[in-house]
């Protein structure tokens, strides 16, 4: 996992949050199933990619658009966790994906930024793009609210 | 599969309804993958059931959000889908998950259910339940929209 | 105002829940000036309706998407305000709107409900009717999340 | 009504596309009610403005979340009829505001732009700021879907 230079406008709590988010992400089964990787962590900016797998098609071939929402998902959860302070755990609360085109393409990337942090709630946007023939093309735009979990067992880092 | 007797209010414009949604949910690798099953098909009204699976978990061990949205769309999707036309096949447009509890349970059901059907657009809204030591509970709400897309051969059934 | 007989499973934290919803919404310049009125409050269900009015049309003649999403959040917003404790406010944190059909007709309904309450946040669901010649038709859904504010003094009741 | 140079990426159908933006605008009572003003159309871009009015606030003196959503649609649903044929109508299928600060400022500006413009549903983003002693903060985002509509004598342009 590459951890980009910070580009951000957002400052960490603890100097640690790449290795933080790094470590939660490999505890997902759901993306390692999916064959989701890391690919940067920023103060309040993740990517992720996936490559295309049959396993993982809706009816047309397609890479599911709930598999797609995941990926986003998870980008968004860590952008807003990389945020957070050392013993908060991270939740999402609702999430909305709007789906531009089909997803075809070898590969998927996925990117999750903070629009606003908070103490308890974040708002974050992510997009997906597919991967195909060399050429890179938006095909879902997520918006998510996650909530800063503190003083919960069963919900951790 | 079992189909319901048909008590929505809604008329199918086909009469292998059911069979078409099983047939099409049967190609959903995604679907067959995480292990889910088409309970029931009614016009409108489409269930669909999936026992816990560690490959599809989260951080904390819960199934992942993305993973009940993945089955919810499905649900609401087909609930669109068997009021379409035979040579009609379903996109979704945009889908939203509000999680209102952790996905924790031995088995999950999902229930999606048309609100308003349309020529061009199908707005659809699901529930997820998760079922844990014989007690029911729900998990999270999906709305979405789906559109019926005609003469396109990427996309039918 | 007529309070009705509770028939929600929810259990208010204050007596006077009704009476601090019906003074909170006595100071909402917008709904006034929309002319919308507070026709029931139980816990976790509150109930709005509105006249037709030509200075809040859009382009084609029917009550602008926007107006009828202000009612709809607004009654959301009391619901979840109605199971809150005396000395919170309550806040939006997000809200999606889904528009079944044109807001045409002589009054209009807007019905808020809690579906799940929570310490920080809660998620409410809403609908709009439209009543037309003593027909009833369902115009538009909301689902939304609340927030507690709790020690802020710009943000009370 | 000042229409820019046209700096986005998209074509529009008609060459007086932002005439009949501004046409349709003017039709819209709920706007002029609102004092909500066209400030610019570019093709798949309009941005409209507002100056706070106590008519509008919600319970704690903010302008309502309900009117900045109503303003944020318009932009957006603007944006998108800007790229229509000449014989369409728009309609919102639906909308979700994701609300980042309360609305307190002198004014208010509301940028539309279709972000995946389609012949029959045009996806768009939107974003609301206050501006207040010359800062300007973004309070608000919109995700919309937006629906074209020809042949239907009651929703055309």
């Amino acid at each position: 996992m590459k951890q980009y230079v910070c580009m951000t406008e957002f400052k960490p709590k603890t100097a640690d949050f790449a290795q933080r988010v790094a470590d939660s992400f490999a505890r997902q089964a759901a993306l390692t199933t999916m064959g989701a990787r890391l690919v940067s962590v920023e103060p309040g900016r993740v990517v992720v990619d996936m490559a295309h797998d049959d396993r993982f098609t809706q009816q047309h071939g397609f890479i599911h658009a709930g598999v797609t929402t995941t990926v986003l998902d998870t980008a968004c959860g860590y952008a807003a966790f990389s945020l957070m302070p050392a013993d908060a755990g991270v939740l999402t609360i609702e999430l909305k994906t709007n789906l531009l085109a089909p997803a075809a393409g070898e590969t998927f990337e996925f990117e999750g930024r903070v629009v606003k942090p908070g103490r308890t709630v974040t708002f974050c946007e992510g997009e997906a793009f597919a991967i195909s023939k060399g050429a890179r093309k938006r095909i879902a735009t997520l918006s998510a609210t996650m909530m800063t979990v503190l003083g919960r067992d069963d919900v951790k880092s």
